[in-house]
């Protein structure tokens, strides 16, 4: 059995986490933002990531029924109302749904999750039963990947920017609150799972579901690399690059 | 909406779904019983295979729970006595660690699923909430792979026994009844679709189960095929090859 951590070694031992196992670092992210995807492994990686994020405020909500008090959900729910927007203000997901737009896919298409990859299906529903059928620690922990995403932001929309014409700043609207809503998520995050994790089997189950987390995004990542980077492997009913293009030149979403 | 089928066009439907995408026709699969796989990449199967047979009584498990009548029950739960066997008969999933062990892997790693790949577990537990989640009728439709499985087990094991010095009858022994208890649990599972689907929807539902199930299948054969075949994939805590080797020559599980 692992010692005690104190707070601050937790908090490190979450960081590391983060610098070695957060998709970033898969090869799929480096050729994104690096220019080297055509533009249709970039639809590719636009529409299967659709998905993800369409079930940000499900597996939130799960969170929200377990969380138990007024105030925590006060805080909680804030995620959701991000994206999933307002009539006043466009949420993550609309601003998803631009980006989709952005480089060309059919925005009925994309909304359907018909041709999304099994394995990101797999995955992202992976993370909303971890948050049903796990503790509420754990429930809160897998979260804990937006710690790094505020840094990572940055360094794909730049490259992004930079290598791809058919990218514009408009398009990529969706990332430029997200560092700002992020940081202020992930603290309040890693706040709970400091005080609260107050037994070494409690921080043991910290860090596993952070690190399950980052096998989450990662298999995202590894599906869109064997079906659209490695050739020869689509799947059945996957999407095909060439089909499902807006009809006309695309405007960002409303 | 599509009309309603045949019984006869239903079954005809559902038989060639698994003529295109059962994971017979996957190109690991192929090379398992072709003998181009090394045996590292044997082991690779085999571990990550023991957890989705480690995982089949427990979805039907879900499933019994469902069934209602006293009937069905005594029908499905011969599935989990094939699986968990009895104290005077082996069942599946120690004839599958006979298996593990056959090809040389460390038993109590292969029993502890912490080396299998998320891909693996991502998709074997869809499967499960699957069963919990949707109706009975696809619950039950989901299983219909079984209608495939007898004709590709003999094609299997006979490549396996030709083409790998490592693999021995007794090591494939999981095999040998599978032909049997998979065609009488499918013809019992068929014929409860084909009886239950009573709208094209039902109908409809049964087919989607069906392809569902077959990219549950696909999906973990991709996900050894992007590890362990395509270089420079491995995940993070996914088993490295030449490691977790039984320390001595392999004897059949008891």
């Amino acid at each position: 059995m692992m010692d005690m951590m104190s707070r601050s070694d937790l908090e490190a031992a979450l960081r590391e986490i983060g610098k070695t196992r957060y998709h970033s670092n898969h090869p799929f992210q480096m050729m994104l933002q690096e220019g080297r995807l055509s533009r249709d492994q970039v639809q590719a990686w636009a529409l299967n990531r659709y998905y993800y994020q369409s079930m940000i405020p499900v597996k939130d909500s799960f969170i929200l029924a377990r969380l138990g008090t007024v105030e925590m959900r006060q805080e909680w729910r804030e995620r959701i109302i991000d994206h999933d927007g307002s009539p006043e203000e466009r949420g993550g997901i609309v601003k998803w749904v631009a980006l989709t737009d952005g480089v060309g896919l059919d925005r009925d298409y994309v909304m359907s999750g018909e041709g999304i990859l099994p394995g990101t299906r797999f995955a992202v529903d992976a993370y909303v039963h971890f948050v049903r059928e796990r503790s509420l620690l754990e429930a809160i922990a897998s979260s804990l990947t937006e710690l790094f995403s505020p840094n990572v932001i940055g360094i794909r929309t730049k490259g992004m920017l930079e290598h791809y014409d058919f990218i514009s700043r408009e398009t990529l609207a969706y990332f430029d609150k997200r560092p700002v809503q992020a940081k202020r998520d992930s603290d309040f995050a890693l706040n709970y799972c400091l005080e609260n994790a107050t037994t070494p089997k409690e921080q043991l189950a910290v860090i596993d579901a952070l690190k399950f987390k980052c096998q989450v995004l990662w298999a995202q990542l590894d599906a869109l690399m064997h079906a659209y980077v490695e050739p020869g492997n689509l799947p059945f009913d996957a999407w095909k690059p060439g089909t499902m293009l807006a009809s006309q030149p695309s405007q960002a979403a409303e």
